[in-house]
């Protein structure tokens, strides 16, 4: 019952037992210790905060390697919108928009509800010009505009011209590539491998892992000199932990995020003693639709057109119910009671043809049924169900209040809203959709990740949405961009400040 | 560099240094098996939970050791109000009042704002009476009354004749003595010792600790053939934990609970793997007193006389600005709102001479000058700044409400109100305190510990304050007592079950 193995790897072996609560998955760090290769930095997750840390880590001279555990690269980022809000941008400039990182930074508090960890919000607000500015450097191209999204005060997010984040994650990840990052496809973090002290020193990896299958490819032992960094997002999907943090976002809630934002890396962080911060937070997104499974077309339409240059209404009256431009929470909140004997009612949400001019999956979502068009708002009211009446008077006050430039009603911000009075109309229903973990481990403003005592793990840092606090209760719109940007160059700026260890 | 070591020790080891995040505390692990002592159950934690989980697993036949980290036993539970909710109890009955635990659980739902796991609240309505007669056997006395909590639909609370939890871990401390279980006053539970399959087989016990010198006593290692039960408690003193869950709860706030609720318990399972559950929802007391350290003498008094049966106002206006009886997190969220240019304006509750019959902490409150008496409710007016005529309009209009039985103003029930006209009249001042937390580790409804990817770490249960989900976003008051003893002899009778090892 006793055999010889080094004591090095006697914690890699017990941080593996306590995630698998079973002696399972642990075999390849039991065993004599031996690195397969070793690098200075690994980086795990390919989403804006993974690539970004390998990018700077590597232009720091680090030899660094990027897992991640999908067929393609880009994470959950590559099907984000592409809005990346930023304070003080050129684009702000050019079209007299005033901004500071301090006015981003209190609108993000107000949104938080009092939660957020401001010491990791200053990073954010004040890495979000430099981001962009390195961004524009590896090759991403913005539009030539500037949003105003939801809970903030004044239009900052832009927007890749592709219209989805993957306007960002292709060309980092083609960086990568081209400055000499090993980049590893379908290859899964299972482990950590620690020294003595604690500090983590490798990764045990399932290289040519096919998700979901646990038990596909073979083991392999990385280690890393500097450190590791977990930029391995969100557990959006991960049914059965998000139902134990809020038990009404069961099996019925569809989720905007890829399938696998499964969030095993933040669990893992955990069962090492990463320390959980504010794991309940989890935002639905408020923009998605009912009709499509996923982000699907409608969330863009909704974020670039619906809200911003329309109205929602409840469909029982033709009335609008709350601010189509306050924070997600409180629009979310509000979607969600539009219910009648438990069940949901949909409101819908329109523009006219002035309003969809920026709204790229405007085709595709008439195409596919997901967004209609009408000729009068009587005849958008009649496919709705919704009293023709009600919708026209609705119409008519909200055009008032766009020209007096003062929505008595429900105190929206105007600046950017329009009268709806050139036909066609165009008209999507909503429901909302578990969209980002605001909660996740718990780290310094250096993106080091603390350990459940309130020390740090000495080798780990974690950056992004797999990291808890920064956003409190509820994420701003075009934040997560540059929360992973911003978080994932500073994860590798203090990773590379890192004493090597000898392996 | 390398070592002879059991494969068993490998995994005791692993979960030491998680926690540890260093090898410091790992050591006594580390060395060849060795217990130095084995029993079947070992219980950690002294309060509700733990106490009627090592009563109940004794007397279900198995050799019990119950570890108490302070130099007395009772953690928590022994400062606690000694208010135990009951649904159906033959106090209840005698005094005519329906009740079920269908109801109970409506309430506590209701309460929990859709957070709540039902799985687990339905074993605490459930085993309530049940609960309540172990009590009686083991020799508890209660009063001879039912008090209306907030957030109850119906009085169903009853109360210990010492008005303390001490009335309840007394006895249950003498009964476990009486019957044999195994005490360990001193000894904090330092790691747990896990064999290959990662079953909790034992603990690393710090025995003759001195709280809180964490290099104090000696290192002892307990095995425990069936399995070893948390029963450690919240960690409302762990500030340092509970601002990463809510920057808010920082050092400017007083905490009800004792210096010992710093947590370890819990944080020691998530280090090991266990599911964090909504930990960032912390409950404040909303009955405590800024004049006073802790729980303190006002607490009681506000719970049995100043809420109930007085009103609460603001001290600029002398209006109501809440339901007194409303669940906690109401009740703490208005009193938190009475704030100017940041600084808190203390509230100030008041009931008259019958008012005050029960609360037994009145005679020391006055003495020690938390708690004031008044001849005249002018008087008390002036005492605290409070505008004379607003003051004795709104007692004026709360004697309405009360003679008409109906609360226009903010919905409490009133069938126990009384009308505020026998002076002399007491009061005090009001302010939060972090009392309870809702959140902990994930469990089986059968009390097992789940770890982060939803299985059950085997040979480990968890019990009371140190669990979440139970209670949601906000604990119902006298809930604590109900939750902590059911789910302590469910803990005992499943590790009672559980097939024991061989060590």
């Amino acid at each position: 019952m006793t055999q010889t193995i080094s004591r090095r790897h006697l914690l890699a072996a017990g941080a593996a037992s306590a995630v698998a609560g079973a002696a399972g998955t642990a075999s390849a760090a039991q065993g004599k210790p031996k690195f397969d290769k070793i690098v200075d930095i690994i980086v795990v997750g390919s989403g804006f905060a993974g690539l970004a840390a390998a990018l700077e880590a590597r232009l720091g001279g680090a030899e660094v390697m990027l897992l991640e555990k999908m067929p393609a690269f880009g994470g959950n980022s590559a099907i984000n919108g592409g809005a990346f809000s930023v304070a003080g941008s050129p684009l702000q400039k050019k079209f007299g928009i005033k901004d500071s990182p301090e006015q981003m930074l209190a609108d993000m508090i107000r949104s938080g509800r009092g939660l957020s960890h401001v010491d990791l919000l200053k990073m954010v607000v004040n890495g979000s010009l430099p981001a962009y500015e390195f961004t524009l450097r590896h090759g991403v191209k913005y539009k030539d505009f500037v949003q105003h999204f939801g809970g903030h005060s004044v239009p900052r997010t832009l927007q890749t011209v592709e219209s989805t984040g993957g306007g960002i994650t292709r060309p980092l990840t083609e960086s990568c590539r081209k400055h000499g990052v090993d980049l590893h496809l379908r290859a899964k973090m299972e482990d950590f491998v620690r020294d003595e002290s604690g500090r983590v020193i490798g990764l045990v990896v399932r290289e040519r892992y096919l998700f979901p299958n646990e038990k596909s490819g073979v083991l392999q032992t990385y280690g890393a000199r500097r450190g590791v960094i977990m930029a391995t997002g969100g557990f959006s999907r991960n049914i059965w932990f998000r139902k134990q943090q809020d038990p009404n976002l069961d099996e019925r809630l569809d989720s905007t995020n890829h399938p696998g934002a499964t969030g095993e890396g933040m669990l893992k962080m955990f069962a090492i003693g990463g320390a959980p911060v504010q794991v309940d937070q989890i935002q639905l997104g408020p923009w998605s639709s009912p009709d499509e499974r996923g982000f699907g077309l409608v969330s863009q339409f909704n974020t670039i057109a619906g809200f911003p240059m329309g109205i929602m209404v409840d469909v029982r009256t033709g009335k609008r119910f709350c601010n189509e431009l306050a924070d997600r929470k409180e629009r979310t909140d509000a979607i969600l009671g539009q219910m009648e004997n438990g069940k949901p009612v949909y409101p819908v949400c329109f523009t006219d043809s002035k309003g969809v001019a920026k709204a790229q999956t405007l085709k595709n979502g008439l195409k596919y049924g997901v967004i209609k068009q009408f000729n009068t708002i009587a005849e958008l009211a009649r496919a709705y169900g919704i009293p023709v009446k009600g919708l026209e008077e609705q119409v008519a006050r909200w055009n008032q209040m766009v020209r007096s430039k003062k929505d008595t009603d429900y105190h929206r911000a105007l600046d950017l809203a329009i009268v709806l009075d050139k036909p066609p109309f165009y008209a999507a229903r909503v429901w909302p959709k578990v969209h980002y973990c605001m909660g996740g481990v718990g780290i310094t403003p250096r993106a080091e990740v603390y350990d459940v005592m309130g020390r740090v793990i000495p080798g780990l840092y974690a950056c992004g949405e797999v990291t808890g606090g920064t956003h409190g209760a509820s994420r701003l719109g075009g934040c997560a961009i540059a929360d992973g940007l911003v978080m994932g160059r500073v994860a590798a700026d203090n990773c590379l400040k890192n004493k090597p260890v000898t392996l």
